[in-house]
């Protein structure tokens, strides 16, 4: 297996210098081709799926799960028009991102470049395979790409679907590869390729992505887990903290930006508590509360320390008071996973001292926590959220897939 | 050890989440203050140092390496300036890196933000420690530093002044602390406490940044091996060449920017090979030359693959004449460390074809090699070189030890 690994990073590498010196107008011909063969293959990707699908049946997987592993028509005509709206965003190769002439005529720029090797490791879904390939693609960079087991006849189809689109659009297919599923050591010699690959991002639950960063020598962007926090100021509007309490609590409550904790100022506590508190167990939300909360109504559950610190992904929540902003912000800086935490206040002294005193990835002023998107965001595509401080952080859109090198030119200078 | 080198991470994360909400007169007072420290520690420090240098020589340690061991008044003096140096920089805290009013009407902003704790693992050079420390503080970091034990003495001491200073001027003195080097087992601690440490940075020889960066699991930037490329292209001026490669080569040995291999286009090799040869060969430069070379003089020694792969640091060069562009692009994208690489030649779609095909840090068209340094790009102060890909590539100033996070404020904006 790690002959296979290694030979793919390296037809990868071939393959990526070759789309170093490709135009934008190649890389997203190859795109819409690559889209427009997603499209022709529908029939042969559904086929591939439902085999996926009844194996994961057999299996006794859940429902929710295989939720997201199916494929139909109208997802494939999705994702395809993904692959479309990545050709239609701007190039970020190229883009000078500073530059000036030196004191003695040296002329700087630093100029955007590709990754080169970008190793994704996905669970579930077989869009991101499409997603992720067009994305590495357009930033300029080869794709090795190692989905789930449960979704690899859906990914291989998907993969060749693309390939025979990039090479017939006279770039090499080997910018795209599927890494074999069969077994976890594909994983590992994945990730410990370095020198071969040059970038490694795992998009999945929390134990995939915890065994990548520790075990991974291959540089790696973190994504995604998600103990976000909403504090519900002294000086907040409680309409308005009560719309966004309840708005990133419920709107959907599998995703990483939705709210796990809930944190109310004492001063507002009287007045809130019950409101807030009927307005959650009114959703069906379970409420972990503290005794304040327990006061409010006896549906309220005792909070453990668990509570802090958990990522629910459903329909509960942490909730808490606190004598003060600092106290929230210690109890953040505490427990949360950097991912977003939102205020609500109309105390713009408060708002800065929250944005500056918790250290996250992203901090809402009077707007709920489901805004950390990069569709939200304005990006066009997004790779994944980054809760590390390396690198990038928050949504990655295209810019956060390159990196940067300084070209110097002098006539002749020396020191 | 685990102990104390996690007691001080906690204590560095108190220290940097009061630094978080410093303004830049503070720091910069805190800095100067640490600098005039410095100056009237400069008794201790050299005395520690002596007592460093003596235990080193008894060691048996080479005069080359005591010589950067080595400190005297003008040495601590050079230090303390260059502590003033950062404090003059600008802060790079708080700058936005861009910003949009979203069609939604949410305004969103990425704000440069501390990066938190900084490790630094380091070798030899006591100055690393000030220097560090200062650059660390200024970009709203707190600094974990783990010399060489070899300089324990010196470190403590300069630590000591600092951490004094910092603190008679109103900051937390565990900003700037000290990691023990008796043992190597501080090195392991530091590395692997994510979550506790931002930022590991390796600053030394390549068996200890190896080390790093496969044992790590606090992210890593790999800095420093360099094995720089000159390559002279058909359409060369050959004086500019000579100038350049001789430069590269031989104006300071020791550094990660010196020249290690030549390539020389065969187009040019007849009339370039003997002049350059002759010229490194009198200035004292050991050729590791393929075929032509060894044709043009006796006195060049064979070069084997060995040569095309090591970092010299010395007055030694791999020399080989390649048959085109494409091919020297080949034989750098093998071998070359990806720190810099430069071209010599009048032609502009040449220069265009190397600077994207090779994959290196920096690329300098027609200038030497030498000038990859944070000083000479302007960056006024500079942490080491990255040669990874990931969050900094090339020299490593203030903003390169930032993070950023999304502030985003709306009105009660919900989805």
């Amino acid at each position: 297996m790690k002959d296979i690994v290694h030979d793919a990073a390296r037809r990868a590498r071939d393959a990526a210098s070759v789309l170093a010196l490709a135009t934008r107008a190649q890389k997203d011909a190859a795109l819409l081709a690559a889209a427009d063969a997603l499209v022709g293959a529908t029939d042969r990707i559904v086929e591939a799926n439902t085999a996926d699908v009844e194996a994961a049946r057999a299996d006794g997987t859940p429902e929710n799960v295989i939720d997201r592993l199916l494929l139909d028509a109208d997802r494939v005509a999705a994702f395809a028009q993904g692959v479309r709206d990545v050709a239609a965003l701007p190039d970020p190769i190229g883009e000078v991102v500073r530059g000036s002439t030196l004191p003695n005529g040296l002329r700087l720029q630093q100029v955007r470049v590709p990754m080169g090797v970008i190793g994704m490791i996905y669970e579930g879904r077989p869009n991101v395979t499409a997603d992720a390939a067009a994305i590495c693609l357009k930033a300029g960079s080869a794709s090795l790409l190692r989905g789930s087991r449960s979704a690899q006849r859906s990914n291989l189809v998907i993969v060749d679907a693309m390939r025979d689109a990039i090479a017939s659009s006279g770039l090499p297919a080997d910018l795209v590869q599927a890494i074999p599923a069969d077994d976890r050591s594909s994983v590992t010699h994945l990730m410990r390729a370095r020198g071969l690959v040059d970038l490694v991002i795992p998009r999945g639950g929390a134990g995939l992505i915890r065994t990548v960063v520790e075990e991974s020598t291959v540089p790696v962007i973190e994504t995604g887990t998600g103990n976000v926090h909403v504090y519900v100021d002294a000086a907040a509007d409680l309409d308005m903290a009560l719309d966004i309490v309840l708005n990133a609590k419920t709107q959907r409550t599998s995703v990483c930006n939705a709210a796990e904790s809930l944190l109310v100022h004492a001063a507002v506590a009287e007045e809130f508590l019950p409101r807030v508190t009927a307005a959650l167990l009114d959703a069906g939300v379970t409420v972990h509360g503290d005794d304040r909360f327990q006061a409010v109504d006896g549906a309220v559950t005792t909070a453990t320390e668990e509570d802090w610190e958990v990522e629910y992904l459903s329909m509960d929540i942490a909730a808490r008071v606190v004598d003060s902003l600092d106290d929230a912000v210690a109890h953040i800086r505490r427990w949360s996973s950097g991912h977003t935490e939102a205020i609500v206040t109309a105390d713009l002294d408060a708002a800065r001292r929250f944005t500056l005193g918790v250290d996250s990835a992203a901090v809402m002023v009077n707007a709920s926590t489901r805004f950390t998107d990069g569709g939200e965001f304005g990006f066009g595509a997004e790779i994944g959220i980054s809760t590390q401080k390396l690198h990038a952080r928050g949504p990655m859109g295209l810019p956060e897939m390159t990196t940067t090198t300084y070209v110097v030119t002098g006539e002749g200078h020396v020191r």
